[in-house]
């Protein structure tokens, strides 16, 4: 039985074809299928009214990504068996699958263990399930894998999520600053002394990638307004569980923790927020109004720390925060270019343009938000 | 007060510039606001999963059409005031206010009043609470104003909802039969007797557009699993209203109908049926396990009837049905075309690819849906 | 030695990769390179500035396609041999090796043999000079090799040729009537009883690019003043033969034919155009000076014969012809849809949309060109 | 009588509407028409086979580009005249009109005046011959008109040409690290003390531009190969001038040399290097081929200058040289940013990302070609 599938993409070409029965289960999977209901980008909408699009999109665009990464370093005579093909697409698939709803804001609201731990807890329910089918993709994503280089390509600097997120948020928000050549970054890879590296052509790309990732930051996920929204619903969550403690509430040594979790998705926040609105406290409902008929805080940027915020009920209503971008991170292992004549230097030897000094900039950023003048709290 | 507001939009340029302070303050009504919760193609994210964007996007993207319909029509000497110019902005931004969630599949589960009553209900109140600033609006959108071509921009067989729904509908399924050239369509836009028209050279974009819409129309519009998808959510709610009949039940005659129908969006919908899923009835039950983990039935599609589907339990995992689609409508107003000597030619004569046989043409499709071999009802 | 090489492109994807060292060889062959000198579509350029696209970037369009078109049919399990790869990947790339300049328009001008036979002859002494390696390219071009779909890829009414030409003259005209599902079509075709057929769900993309085709002919390729353009190259070199018989003539007989052909481009007839204009023959000045600075005749377009041009000096400013377009050949072999149930239908029968009356409907057109009012010949 | 020509354009929307008599006569105009022949990018089609496009689309571009500023700009209330309107498009649609066939390559040695006198000296010609309608544009494009921020539209570090060309190069050769939000800087500008400015939003379309600019640069306009071409061209006509003095050699001094100058495109040198091929000097014959043919010599960049190349007969097929390049340029006058709370500073302050030491690199590059290794000089 070769099924073959093909699902629409309006990101590459129109669509990604898939026929690895493994592949496609896990597609199939109702913890996959929920991802149809999370936003990648969370109220990110709320400022650029395309950006609707959802993680189970991203996922699949980041295994098309890998699908053409794996086949391009095949043709450059890097030895990758049909086993470690699978499990790399597998982990690239399942790489975001442990998010909750509005992931980066809340996060730590709804339980207080990171994405990627969850992530893993499910890879492993999922590879019970089918029987070990994911040892391999659990080994890469987790970076026990003997052959580090497909770890890269599931994470690092220069991996297929960063690669797909960034072309697929510039398409739906419609941000030309974000267009990357994906297709030329990928055709450019390669793998020396086990290590993902870019080949001596590609560095252009790359550079492009780097300013490109940073320009995305400011201009959409660090974007004033989201920054405020995402404010206005981290102190809806704050009043509701003050005035009931168990709401959205899961404990992670719970057996059923992963079943509860998979339960929970952007809808539940968003109806919930409605139900509160017409709740009896007048902080909460006032909160949940401005968050669903889109009446959003003022809010300001500078380059100073503000003083705090107000205190007792303005609260909830008015308060102060920080945001810092460094564009690379030399922590983080170095996006690497491999000349023809074997030599193999950091990007930030490597280019010309994108010098150190350019590279380890760090921007950080103080903002203050408060009710719009002229408005209710 | 100049005010002046940019909205970022994909699929046009990026964005779309607004300064009327009226057309402002109707953006941020929050009847506006609430169709960034109703997706414009209801359940079709199943098959295209980039086919997130909401009726929200669709309202603003047309009234960025009409912009530039009416400049176009005022540079070729078209006599339009400025408050008909924003009568016919407001009018297509207002044009599909009253839709509900999933509106194509379940408009009369929700309430048994077709949208088109509901958008001219709540333009009205608007207007009330606006102080008379829609009088012109309603009139264009209700076709009693006296200049009949300010209606055929909002509503005929080339009006700025098709265009804009088709290229929007387009993009973020990614299935390029749809794209449309949008831009010099509008660009050959006239006015002739009081009658919208295209001008000689814009007669192929007229014909790939009917084109397009045929296309579109069988292959997202009317998509096999869509369809399927489409008859277990109705499914899903026939079944919940016979175990409690008051389920998202709405009386149009009672004063807070409006009120209480903008309160719901394809949110709510999607939390109750996962809601249902736990419920006792077990038809209930795995009708919306079978949405929510997009296991759908196998559906078939014929040039025949087929007998009727099972009657009893079955009859909520089998049926049948029939859709018919015609490309172009005789009975509505023809599309004209306006040649440079002055005839004027419905494009039924004007086309020579198009012929009459082709326009009048009705395709037919008789479908049978019922539970994929090997799953349990 | 493994060269690689990357050859930008901006249609699709931004590039092409090459590493077959015999299809860099033929690349690099100065009758390949020669195509750089030669517009795809002639004059066009004059009604479509961005049109200036040439064959060199067809063909090499065209090996993109065909590279995945194979890998798709392989991936269904179609056999063919690294031989027949390269074989049709030859054939495809060479398939327009034999244009000349203006080919569309002036073909029988300079020699009086089909583009399809110089080719042949190309191709053959290029095999001689390459030890035989394009034996079975031309086998598949001549349509002599045993496995019959090998040669419909590179000439049937579903050929790379035209998928790339239509998304290619779509691309660089602006025409968006043009644009096709490329990738999907590819993704869609398959091979039943030796014949190139679609799947079933690429049914619809057919239509479109059916449709694409027909509407292109008239925007594009047929469009009035590059009707009118070609009607005055034509007659500048019917004048100037008259003058001096010699000009532009070969012989094909000649043993140095290919060499002296291989010699000739865009630029040639440009230039000489140019001479011509201050030649003492005051017609070929006039007609030479009307290309040049794009004072082109007027040209009327009708659906019953004109009668006859004027004759005399006057026949060389004004004329009669006529036009004929079919967007679809029954008498070539149609283009057949292969179900899931192993039926086999040519898409006239298995098409709801385009039906026999459709696609046997011919077009065609009747023109009369003349000067302009106020321009003296 | 109100003519309206629509222009064909696949860069922005497909097309360009014009309709004022005076465009359009400039327009017909041969002068300009024959850049229609000249190619924007010289020998880069060499490398980026579709960079065909021609100085008549680049400047028709520029146009369209000039057209929506301006609208822009009045409708934020800045006071622009009709007659200042026309004036400044005639000015960006002139601004190239003097360059001559492969101009950044060979522009001193057809004629040792700048491409800018050439470009006056033809603007007031045509002026001449259509009465002085002319004179706003070439005060405009002189400076010496007294509303500076309209020359700053035609020539400064943000002016309409190199939005255009920008967009139009990235189009055409598919490298997309050219894409530049051309749409959104453009309504971003505004004017502040008569100085064209950028608003405080459109910050990050305006780093992306610079960026965008610096890529293309090493990418495209400095493309190695290209280098490497540029010199064979540059070789051919150093050695056919020593062989014949008067070859393409135009006294700027001489009563006809706008007329004898307007003669010369693309085309001619093209011929001109196919005929020198068969002459007898062997060195001439050799660079012609390895021009016609692609037969480039190998070329090689570094850091550090290269030692002279050969001397004697060698020189014509070895040499080194020098390139720079600075993003962006402080002696020229800075891009200006307007806060909303009036401020207004250069871009080298206002960005976080684009500091001081970014935009004053300075990027030097020493390259060294020769004769591929085991081709015959």
């Amino acid at each position: 039985m070769n099924k073959r599938k093909i699902i629409n993409d309006p990101v590459y070409d129109g669509f990604l074809s898939v026929d690895d029965p493994v592949i496609l289960q896990v597609i199939d999977h109702p913890w996959f299928q929920r991802q149809r209901r999370i936003k990648q980008l969370g109220l990110t909408y709320l400022v650029y009214p395309g950006a609707m699009h959802t993680r189970f999109s991203h996922m699949l665009g980041a295994l098309n990504l890998m699908n053409r990464a794996l086949e391009v370093l095949q043709q450059k005579g890097v030895e990758i068996t049909d086993e470690e093909c699978r499990g790399a697409k597998l982990a690239i698939l399942l790489h975001d699958i442990g998010h909750g709803p509005f992931s980066h804001t809340s996060e730590r609201v709804f339980v207080d263990v990171p994405h990627e731990e969850i992530t893993l807890m499910m890879m492993e329910r999922i590879n019970g399930e089918m029987g070990g089918a994911l040892d391999t993709a659990i080994a890469i994503f987790s970076n026990t894998y003997h052959k580090h280089f497909l770890h890269q390509l599931v994470s690092s600097q220069l991996d297929m999520d960063r690669l797909d997120y960034l072309g697929r948020d510039s398409f739906f928000t419609g941000v030309s600053e974000g267009i990357v050549g994906t297709d030329r970054i990928i055709s450019m890879l390669n793998v020396h002394d086990d290590e993902l590296v870019v080949d001596e052509k590609g560095i252009y790309s790359v550079e492009k990638f780097i300013i490109s990732r940073r320009l995305m930051y400011w201009q959409v996920y660090m974007h004033k307004t989201v920054i405020a929204a995402d404010q206005v619903l981290l102190n809806i969550l704050k009043r509701a569980r003050e005035l009931d403690p168990t709401v959205f509430r899961l404990d992670p040594r719970s057996p059923e923790f992963l079943d509860q979790f998979a339960l929970l998705d952007d809808d539940d926040v968003m109806v919930a927020v409605k139900h509160w609105r017409q709740s009896g406290d007048e902080i909460l409902g006032s909160l949940c109004g401005s968050l669903v008929d889109r009446r959003l805080p003022a809010i300001q940027f500078g380059c100073e720390p503000f003083g705090n915020g107000e205190v007792g009920e303005a609260s909830y209503f008015e308060g102060t925060g920080m945001l810092r971008n460094r564009s690379y991170d030399f922590a983080d292992q170095e996006i690497k270019v491999l000349y023809k004549d074997g030599r193999c230097l950091p990007i930030s030897e490597a280019s010309d343009q994108l010098d150190r000094h350019f590279l380890e900039k760090q921007v950080t950023k103080y903002y203050h938000y408060r009710p719009k003048q002229g408005s209710v709290s």
